[in-house]
């Protein structure tokens, strides 16, 4: 088993992402503890290699997804991913336990600011489908690193403060 | 303005699908009154003509989004779509205006049973999303038609009248 955290990546345009690129750019820092994988360039052909999605999960015990909220949601790229690696026999149903006992986290970037999600509509909601998948196949969920303001009045310095702040939650964070 | 009910059908795979196929079986007796729309076919080549979807939008006042729920979520082809879709300066942001005041609704199947969700999470909460989304571009919300069940215990009488008080809930749903 692989000791490094694996942070799958599902930003369809990472060359226009502000947020995305940052945390990336201090992920690369710590490379001997970290593996970067990029959906979409592992999914450019509109497709999957499924078995070897699976199998770089399988090599890591530690697992955080890191994606834009686009309509509040994840990404279509990355519900395919989840549609098509989370598989019968493998997440979840007979044989399906290779998700078992890993910790999965989630890292999310939204364009617009907190305050501007309309009433009655919680991060900790929309995030539910997802949140709930970890739960299904049997992971540890680990707190959510969250960003707001991607598109709006988010400062360099702010920015680059969270990303710092994502480094140091990729090395250490607990699971909840 | 056609007066007919637009049903975005948003199955990857509805030969294979009960609910579903069983579901349009039903709609297509009423063909003068209810346009359907495969985005399986739509989108087949892997991304969707845009402007042709935007224009069957913009025809039609009430459109209902069909769905199987995939781990507690859209499946990737009906993100992909409102990725695709809800453009800005269409569905938001300066001009976006184009579904403000249609009545949207959502037709969702699960396959396991409504008892199997995990404890604190509510169809609501998942579908919070797209539920959010609607409500973001303008559009005024009809009440979800759903049914539970559909790889399990469903039995045929179960699904014949479920897919008849979706008929009857196609054609008679009053905004929420």
């Amino acid at each position: 088993m692989n000791k490094k955290t694996l942070i799958v990546v599902a930003h369809p345009n990472l060359d226009q992402s502000r947020v995305n690129r940052t945390w990336l750019e201090q992920l690369r820092r710590e490379e001997e503890s970290i593996t970067i994988h990029d959906l979409a360039a592992a999914g450019a052909n509109g497709h999957f290699d499924i078995a070897a999605e699976q199998q770089l999960l399988e090599a890591h015990q530690r697992i955080i997804i890191q994606f834009p909220l686009f309509w509040f949601n994840v990404p279509a790229l990355l519900k395919q991913w989840l549609d098509e690696v989370f598989a019968y026999g493998w997440a979840f149903g007979p044989g399906g336990d290779k998700l078992n006992g890993k910790e999965i986290g989630l890292a999310v970037s939204t364009g617009g600011k907190a305050e501007s999600y309309a009433e009655g509509f919680t991060m900790e909601m929309l995030l539910s489908p997802v949140r709930l998948t970890i739960l299904y196949v049997g992971a540890t969920p680990l707190p959510t690193h969250l960003i707001h303001g991607a598109l709006q009045d988010l400062s360099d310095e702010e920015l680059t403060q969270n990303a710092s702040d994502y480094l140091q939650h990729v090395k250490s964070a607990i699971a909840a």
